[in-house]
């Protein structure tokens, strides 16, 4: 049978990749208001696609308010016939990036190009190609099968805000719980350790920002006649700054690992296991000069699996040139905190509040303010039915073992399992090769129809596991 | 004898501030270009004033060089008959600072104008009014002794460049150091505790100031993808600034305090006699919450006789609106450190380079900057033959015990002490209350004539002490 997947594949493979270019060529950059119509026609185009690819529902809905317009996601269905089929949500995102700077692109950005392999254009690999690979696997499924109808009920939510913030997301998913109902969740929005390394995200890091404020006397003071006498501001800030990590570079904040989920033998020796170069990783980080961090954890545990808390700015006093000898006022830092499974961005302003108050010294006052609600870690654990079902599925796409990875930034997805109950699978054949976000992205076009045939496999395998996938639904509203 | 001074100056009172109020028309205000020929014009004012007082030489000396001009200094001397006799040099400045805001005036600035016993002008405190009391106290010695000239060798120097930088004084001493050459230094532009306490100063703190850059990675990361595992430069200044006190407050430069001459018990029982109200204190703190400071010392000691090293301004990564989840490329902080007697400002850089690099990881670039040769503390052991002779004068102008205080600051005079090798005696009679360098500055009249007896007596008591004062003269170039 996968023989056969592969053959109607490889047969498909043109018109995937016309249709896929027809896509590309709309201009759909949700973070610029001038391209909204474009976001609109991007939506279009893709429920269109689906019903021609036999969805019987492809809807676009509208996301915010009158009030708050917003930018309309994709939504289709396609029930299978048995009502107990696990029901499984592929989410993806239709909007793109900001092309700028255009001069550095070597062909137009919204003019796919082939080049040895390759589809260039934005949204190429970020994300239409990976949402698209999703109709090419399901006809390969139909085809190699010869069903009308899918193995599960397969339901598509493809963003138009992503890239913008996700602004009416979570609005969205609370509105339209019902119809989006599922077991599992499959996003097809990350990427793979490299072409020849395929593997899977597990889980990405929460994160919620915070500013500390610190404010002393009334206005700048002389530092000769008030020097060495009352708080500094600037002495106060660091003070807490530099103790938020302890000598392990541990966060020091009341309560902070209490629910941190660690790491298992089994993800550890997984990560252990990718070809990772230290040195090269060190030149992508900017050539910084040395690695550093919580004791105890290889580079890759700490971006992937451990949470921070970072200063992510900080300003007070004199920063003009020449010097001023005084004690500033105020000073204040941003600050914010990478999350792991199973902390909750909820918790964090309390925690700092209390370690402010617990160390902030007389004389200053110090408040802490929290910039809205945070993102979630989100989190599948290796062997669960879902990531084991999108293992199976890409390792036999691949005919290579799957490696586990994670992600140090923060997505959507949280919200996405949070709102609809379910767990998270991420079937994704991007590379950080791929420069999503920069200029002159592009796609591995070979990975893009081994993406298809996941997808393919993935029916199989999510159908397969109906029981341990659908034992949750009794908990389900 | 006192009371023949006493009567000497009552009776030319009306001369002394009539000369006064003309030399305070001419806005001298060293900072602005626009008034450098009004500069100029009051240092003539003053050479002119000092010849009609009888100094047979009293001449307007240029600063600096054609390249790079400065404004003149008046010197002047009138030599004792006996060459034996104590050489003193009289420090003062005859520029001002800019009067602006103008607004705040209650009567124009450079309009003298009197109030109830007050004298308002620019100039009237800082430094005018305190430099002519000398020659109304000569002539008053003159007077009732009968004399045709001082009992020691009297030399002026009053310099025009003080409010805006004294960029010239250290170059101008030393090319006129001969000249120069004394066996005291009196400086009159400090302050007295109040009207009712009188007091002198003992000395000043020095200064120096330093820049610490941090780099780290060439460009900002994002926290997601390399938060907690490279080190953040932000992080990095932050405890490099939140290490530079202990936890007693002190600084932990390594041999910070090697030099430091300690209070002596007599300072302190001296300093612990002054009527000081710490919340009136920190309300002109900017209300300053709580005093801070080195542990085991009272506030004043703190500001007056210990060393500081205070964060001036800090700024790194991202300070607009918003938050940025990065790890910034740097990280940077002005600081300034104030020194006493006898620590030097050249010692302070090797200092501060050592800190950072005994304290900076690996990873991260870290470079100090020092602008300048900074400022030296400057200090008069109480007890010295110098400062006994300025109390026991002020002790007879003021029928009171002179307590002594020092200064926070930092000024030109530790450059006089250092260059012509002279302790300094400070004899001065402002008070805090007048406003110099703010809007509505003033002098009280009756406390200039205080100066005036005080100058009067101080020529007896430093005469007095010829012995000891000319005992150096033998280690003198």
């Amino acid at each position: 049978m996968d023989a056969q997947v592969r053959s109607h594949i490889d047969e498909h493979a043109g018109e995937f990749f016309a249709a896929l270019k027809e896509w590309l060529r709309i201009p759909s950059v949700s973070a610029d208001p001038a391209r909204a119509g474009d976001v609109r026609r991007s939506a279009r185009w893709l429920a269109d696609h689906l019903r021609q690819a036999g969805f019987p529902v492809a809807e676009v809905w509208e996301t915010g308010s009158a009030d708050d317009p917003g930018l309309p996601a994709v939504y289709a269905c396609w029930p299978a016939r048995d009502p107990d089929a696990p029901e499984v949500l592929v989410y993806g995102h239709h909007d793109v990036q900001p092309a700028e700077p255009l001069g550095e692109w070597d062909s137009p950005p919204f003019e796919p190009a082939e080049r040895g392999g390759l589809l260039l254009a934005r949204g190429a690999s970020d994300d239409k190609g990976q949402v698209l690979f999703h109709s090419l696997g399901l006809g390969a499924w139909l085809a190699a099968r010869g069903e009308p109808g899918p193995p599960v009920t397969l339901k598509l939510l493809v963003e138009g805000e992503e890239e913008s913030g996700s602004r009416h997301f979570a609005d969205l998913l609370r509105r339209e719980r019902e119809r989006l109902a599922c077991d599992v969740i499959v996003v097809s929005d990350t990427t793979m350790w490299a072409a020849d390394v395929p593997s899977m995200c597990t889980g990405m890091r929460g994160v919620i920002d915070a500013q500390i404020d610190v404010r002393g006397p009334e206005r700048d003071l002389h530092s000769g006649s008030f020097g060495g006498a009352v708080p500094n501001p600037l002495h106060v800030l660091a003070a807490l700054l530099a103790g938020l990590h302890d000598e392990h570079g541990r966060v020091t904040l009341p309560g902070f690992y209490d629910k941190v989920a660690e790491l298992t033998p089994a993800e550890r020796e997984m990560f252990a296991r990718l070809p990772f170069d230290e040195k090269a990783w060190l030149a992508t980080a900017g050539n910084s000069g040395a690695v550093a961090g919580e004791s105890g954890y290889t580079t890759l545990e700490r971006i992937w699996a451990r949470p921070t808390a970072e200063v992510n700015g900080m300003w007070g006093g004199h920063t003009g040139p020449g010097g001023k000898t005084i004690i500033p006022r105020d000073a204040h830092a941003k600050l914010s905190f990478r999350l792991v499974a199973h902390q909750d961005p909820a918790d964090v302003p309390a925690m700092l509040r209390e370690y402010v108050a617990r160390h902030a010294p007389p004389g200053v006052e110090v408040t802490v303010t929290v910039n809205g609600p945070g993102v979630r870690p989100s989190f599948s654990a290796p062997g669960s039915p879902a990531v084991d079902a999108g293992r199976r599925a890409m390792e036999r796409a691949f005919g290579a073992e799957i490696l586990f990875t994670r992600e140090g930034g923060s997505g959507p997805e949280a919200d996405l399992a949070e709102v609809l109950g379910a767990p998270l699978v991420f079937v994704a054949v991007g590379l950080d090769d791929d420069r999503a976000h920069a200029p002159n992205e592009r796609a591995d076009m070979a990975l893009l129809l081994k993406g298809a045939e996941a997808a393919a496999y993935l029916l199989d395998e999510l159908a397969a596991r109906r029981a341990e996938l659908t034992a949750r639904r009794a908990g389900r509203a």
